[in-house]
């Protein structure tokens, strides 16, 4: 490799997990990369896991919701052109080749490259978008539709794909059916306007009666079960067809699966450490099903945000200093966020 | 109504769930009816819970694997005349009216009534097939087809039909693709069955080593993984499309998620009592689905009917006297079957 590209950004030294300013060399702009100013990185609940993980890659440049312009093209891109907007999820690299990423599943390639903490194809550790610029393969770089926002592109691309790719994989789109949503923080609130575009009835269950009114009036659901009431939850059983279930901890199933109706899909997007739980009774009779998934492909990636950007579908987000980081993370881990930060590169950082 | 039908048989007395001979009254004939001799009933795992069921209703004449000839049909009845093959499965009864019905999932209608130990509109309670005769409505009656054994048709109503609906409905009859099999009982042999009849690559997945002649020979199984060894489950990973999985006791879901291929689905339709439990990071990288399946409907049951004679599909049978039904529950329960006992009502039932 010839001499790299100096870069600057805020890293985890250690996995006690506190982020202080750190400088870094990327890779130069290869034939087929991309190289983009980062203007907006959102901050995502895997910071609090791979930032306190003894075996990450230390020092850590997090995030995984970039959003900027490019800066720089190689001489084999054809995709884009130095202004243009473009974004970054959670993975940088995957093979295209395999069957895998021929079936547009690109995210769980064999040979995926993450966007950080990750361990790139030349043996080089990734850095992510907590940093003033990045370089990246075209062909696992997104374009942000015009007009889009790039503070509010950024939470998209994980957050957003998260809940995107299951709800399409599954039928979660049709307009007219009840869509039951679990969980209202970053991926749950947009599971919500998901719903909301697609034209479906959108239910918010949660076991607090205080996420009510932010649900029905500035989220726009439809309906809201207070799952800690009995009551509530008799009345609401086989009232759903489906439900996007965004819980990272955790959390009894069988309280929602009776709310699903025949042939309901229940869909976990969180990563809960412990066994999820369920008894039979709860999933055969209604001839239901519990899925999982992972953020998306880079096609299905790509299609969500020209829908985001035709719909208008954006997420809530507050816009963070970049100095105030460790503050945020620890807020986020007390759930004190309405409902994405999203750290203003652009303007918070600065070479130190 | 009029007078009944005299009818004898062999019934639990109470949830000690000993079965005795014992006489009965059933409906005469009515308008919609089919009346029929039954000649053979499959004993099915669903004796050793409902017998012994302080909740039950007994007497208890149980069976819901019936086949027989028909005796005597109603004035409406158009689909069968006398001496016409037919079956009944686990359902006498259902709307045939609501949104669930006209969906094609009679057997979960919210009036459907069970063949035995059922509470049936009239508020009697259905007696089933350890008897020697049934009278059941002809939309529920099943054809038998030309040709095929009464005796090997019985378990197909229950048993059979139980593996064939799930994977009918999930996408498990795709000639190449790999199924696996999760117990080799009445249910399990015949998923093996139909998955070759698919013309499917047949994996059983045992934790007994000492299933696996039968399983490759007898059955005529592709590969067997005993699941006792890592080894073996390490070489499986990612290598099977889809799972039925019948074992009706607690048993640990994350042996078998890892060896499902991406989008892999795993069926259960045994009934465990305790929660099941599966995490996080065996089901959301897969994109995989753990789905729940009953009994299925009555043209799902009929179009299997038709499969299995064109293809030659049936069960493994051990043909019993009923005066040996005790000790055959008991064997049934010591797993000692192979693979399905099915009384030889016609000529093993007396009148005492």
């Amino acid at each position: 490799m010839t001499e790299g590209k100096e870069c600057y950004g805020w890293a985890a030294r250690d996995s006690s997990g506190v982020l202080e300013p750190f400088t870094f060399t990327r890779r130069p702009t290869g034939p087929n990369d991309v190289t983009f100013r980062v203007t907006h990185c959102g901050m995502c609940h895997a910071e609090l896991i791979f930032c306190l993980d003894k075996n990450g890659h230390f020092p850590m440049v997090p995030g995984h919701e970039v959003a900027g312009v490019v800066t720089e093209v190689g001489s084999n891109v054809t995709k884009f052109k130095i202004g243009d907007h473009v974004g970054v999820g959670t993975f940088v690299r995957s093979c295209l080749n395999c069957e895998t990423c021929k079936d547009d599943m690109q995210q769980v390639c064999s040979k995926v490259v993450w966007t950080y903490n990750g361990v790139d194809w030349d043996g080089t550790v990734t850095a992510g978008g907590y940093s003033n610029c990045m370089v990246v393969d075209q062909e696992h770089v997104l374009s942000i539709p015009e007009g889009m926002p790039l503070a509010e592109a950024a939470p998209l691309l994980c957050a957003g794909i998260t809940v995107y790719s299951p709800m399409m994989r599954h039928g979660m789109n049709k307009a007219g059916q009840t869509l039951g949503v679990v969980g209202l923080g970053g991926l749950g609130h947009l599971a919500v306007k998901f719903g909301k575009a697609f034209g479906m009835k959108v239910t918010v269950l949660s076991t607090s009666e205080s996420k009510k009114e932010e649900a029905l009036t500035v989220l726009g659901a439809d309906a809201f079960v207070n799952t800690s009431d009995p009551a509530q939850l008799e009345a609401a059983r086989m009232t759903i067809h489906n439900i996007v279930d965004t819980v990272p901890v955790h959390h009894p199933l069988d309280v929602y699966l009776p709310l699903l109706k025949l042939k309901g899909t229940i869909v976990l997007v969180g990563f809960p450490h412990e066994p999820l739980q369920f008894t039979a009774y709860n999933l055969h009779p209604g001839l239901r099903s519990i899925s999982g998934s992972v953020t998306g492909s880079i096609a299905e990636t790509q299609e969500m945000l020209e829908f985001c950007a035709k719909n208008n579908v954006l997420p809530i987000i507050e816009t963070v200093d970049i100095k105030d980081c460790n503050e945020n993370l620890k807020r986020m881990k007390e759930k004190d966020v309405r409902y994405r930060f999203v750290i203003d590169v652009e303007h918070t950082l600065t070479r130190t």
